[in-house]
């Protein structure tokens, strides 16, 4: 009883887990409380705890997982990734045929979202398939063209994220595993496929894309040789970037790089005038880029067995898809959850809005994004509206992230490394998500576009599919059945 | 008696106010002690102090005082300086025979220090007056060229600050009031006159900048129309630029706008091509357009009566000299204090550095520079190494500014503005100075150049004199006679 006498001599001091209502009775009697935000692990579902349990206490699958999730980290932080050429996506990925390619999880054209729907019916019109909105929404329906994911081709689209045969894409290649991902060009503000949007304009632009904005840009590419993307990503995160829903550095990072090579290169002045102020109105420019850029990456990093580290992750506006680096061909799905974060224009709100939307999840499985929100103090407005919010927002990420990019720093964190590597099993047992920074389309409106601009939070129901997918891959028992919300994307239609 | 037993009867609280000996005693009692940072105004130099009372309890005095730094800071704050044209400085100045114009106050030849007589002899034989050291050097003891201040032509130049007659200079003029002022275009890294270096290569470089950089500008600039450059600026706080020590950002934007203009005006891609190359390799490129806006800004806010808002700080690397706006044709001149806080390259320290240099210091009486040093992160070791410390340092500046820049925010600030509007009486009463970011040059080395950067302190002499001027001005009574360190700086020789 030496314990017990002392426990009621000496000064209470109590540290409290999980319920609230012990620590308030201490603090009615005087008694300092801190109390601890304890939660019971995986929200207290007791077959996802199980499988965690099982996990961490196998001690031979545990030093796996590590071993897996190590090498993962390492090749995603010593990505090189560079811009090495541009060309038709019916050449540089081999699209055969009436084939669209959209941002997100494969979908049926009646379940597609209405931005998405749209900007299907106005590329079937770019490509000269068919000369009208009946026209193409027959042809849809008849299934002359065929719909599949960008990811099925190693590509990356944002929002809408349409890919036609005919548009210029931008090749990324990592120099380290000669791993490749593809995006298009960015179309910029206005009437454009990426927002769901489209007239004889969004037409007009999509032409000179491809017709000089593609070629002049492949031309200064050939001129000035591979362009890594990482270093200039690296700079504009020093310059107020997160790079995914600000990229207004990069972008003029990238002119400022390519305008003497493609003058050297003998584009026609007049050309480069127009890349000019085309970049220059487009403070998007460059996203697309990183996209590419962190596809390759990411595929390079994918599929080391026993890695739980999150490769990819996207959304087509209805349904949302998580890769895992151990689970190697399936993608786990779950519905998009709702952008009630969201910061909306005057006049819009969430029940305007369509749902989170486009394969440019990716950025924040590769410490950008939301993983480097505090980069971008501008964007203070999508977590509170102070820096220190962002700081806070953070903070969350460290708890389910296993390291930091190398490259990438923060100024404005004294010159923090972002947050990498997305760990499912903390996603999971703590039940916090990562957040993505992202724009907010309209849902119904041909003409209206982006309502708003945001962080979305990644669905918690795809992170414990994936979990419960990897336990029946390791053979960990479980009362869960192998989840049917698994999707392999590979390219059969 | 009844307040004296309250006294001793109740809990004892006690604020102290200066020497902290009284708190000491006290906390050793146990008496909680809350200590203010309290000294005596104008650090206890009576005849300061007096003036300063004399100020204070003139009612009428205030009252003129008040309404014209009120002015001040309005014409401050809603200049729109531009850069409309360029022009070679005997056009632009006027700048008759061999006359070459240097930063900060005047200063004869054998107390020039290393750096700035180091250009001197580089700009001359740039101009073809001389064709070697010795042969200039002899010119300019026996007083063939003559040496001007930047200020006396309402021209400022950065470090050195050399100007030379054939040299291209960029022409602001504020929208608002018509003012001018004028700078040299920024010559970048290497041996440049700027760092006080020169050989064959400074002189081909300045030979560039007159017959092509120049130009070609010009060019662009009558295809674009005046620009903006506070638009710029402000962006550029957006994206970690403080806009004296780190203009990257402001550089990139100023390519990305006039890269279609240039060539849209026939300029030939070659050349284009050369200047794309030349601003992608310097990131000061965009500095010398701050400063010939600031200083058509600070003209246009200079010169009202009764106005103690200073209007311009100006170095040559032994001396100092402050303008007011209400000290009309008068700078009052200290010597520079010393560049000890600064961040030196490895090699180097104070022992090897010239002192502090340039017109530059003008930024930081316009809501930029160290007034904004919080908006570029990466610059926090130049004030302790963490955004904390920058903040802390911003803190400062309030007790000495009168009011915040209307169009320069910071968002790693919560979008709080930059202070602007240093007032004299703040700056003697408080001995509290600015400081400005800057670069330090080797004082002997011909071929060495920067070996540092950092932040440099306007010395409180000069601060002390213009008010002692300014009280002689007024006919407030005071022992001290007119300081003899005033200087006026028109353009006699």
């Amino acid at each position: 009883m030496q314990a017990g006498t002392a426990l009621f001599t000496s000064e209470l001091r109590v540290i409290c887990a999980g319920v609230d209502v012990f620590a308030e009775a201490l603090r009615r009697q005087s008694v300092p409380v801190q109390a601890l935000d304890w939660r019971p692990p995986a929200g207290g579902q007791l077959e996802l705890s199980d499988i965690l349990t099982a996990i961490y206490s196998d001690g031979e699958l545990c030093a796996r997982i590590n071993a897996a999730n190590a090498e993962t980290l390492r090749r995603i932080g010593h990505a090189n990734p560079q811009i090495v050429d541009v060309a038709p996506a019916h050449e540089a990925l081999g699209l055969a045929g009436r084939t669209l390619l959209h941002a997100g999880p494969p979908i049926e054209w009646p379940r597609m979202c209405g931005p998405q729907r749209r900007a299907v019916l106005g590329a079937i019109q770019f490509e000269g398939w068919a000369e009208s909105d009946a026209a193409a929404t027959a042809m849809v329906e008849s299934q002359q063209v065929r719909l599949r994911p960008n990811h099925s081709y190693g590509a990356v689209g944002p929002m809408t994220g349409l890919i036609s045969p005919s548009m210029p894409l931008l090749i990324a290649r990592d120099e380290r595993s000669g791993s490749y991902g593809f995006s298009t060009f960015n179309e910029g503000r206005g009437n454009t496929l990426w927002f769901g949007l489209y007239d004889q304009g969004t037409f007009e632009r999509l032409r000179w894309i491809r017709d000089r904005l593609g070629p002049a840009f492949r031309a200064a590419l050939g001129r000035h040789g591979p362009l890594s993307v990482f270093e200039i990503v690296a700079q504009g995160l020093q310059m107020g970037d997160e790079c995914h829903a600000r990229s207004a550095a990069c972008t003029a990072l990238l002119l400022k790089r390519l305008v003497a090579p493609m003058l050297e290169a003998g584009v026609a002045p007049q050309l480069v005038a127009e890349v000019a102020r085309y970049i220059d109105g487009n403070n998007h420019a460059f996203l697309n880029l990183t996209m590419a850029a962190v596809k390759a990456t990411m595929d390079a990093a994918h599929g080391l067995p026993y890695s739980t580290i999150v490769t990819a992750m996207a959304r087509n506006g209805v349904d949302f898809m998580l890769r895992v680096g151990g689970l190697e061909a399936d993608w786990a799905l779950a519905p998009v959850a709702p952008l009630d974060e969201a910061v909306y224009y005057t006049g819009y709100s969430v029940a305007d809005a369509s749902g989170d939307i486009g394969d440019s999840a990716i950025i924040e499985t590769c410490g950008l994004g939301g993983m480097a929100i505090a980069g971008a103090p501008t964007l203070a407005p999508f977590v509170g509206g102070r820096l220190a919010d962002q700081f806070a927002a953070l903070e969350t990420l460290a708890n389910i992230t296993l390291g930091q990019h190398p490259r990438f720093s923060l100024p404005t964190m004294d010159g923090q490394h972002t947050p990498l590597g997305i760990d499912l099993r903390r996603v999971v047992e703590t039940r916090s998500v990562p957040f993505i920074t992202t724009g907010v389309l309209h849902e119904h409106s041909p003409t209206v576009g982006q309502i708003g601009t945001g962080i979305a939070r990644a669905p918690l129901a795809a992170f414990d599919r994936a979990l419960v997918a990897l336990a029946h891959d390791w053979g960990i028992p479980t009362a869960l059945p192998l989840p049917a919300e698994l999707v392999r994307i590979d390219r059969s239609p």
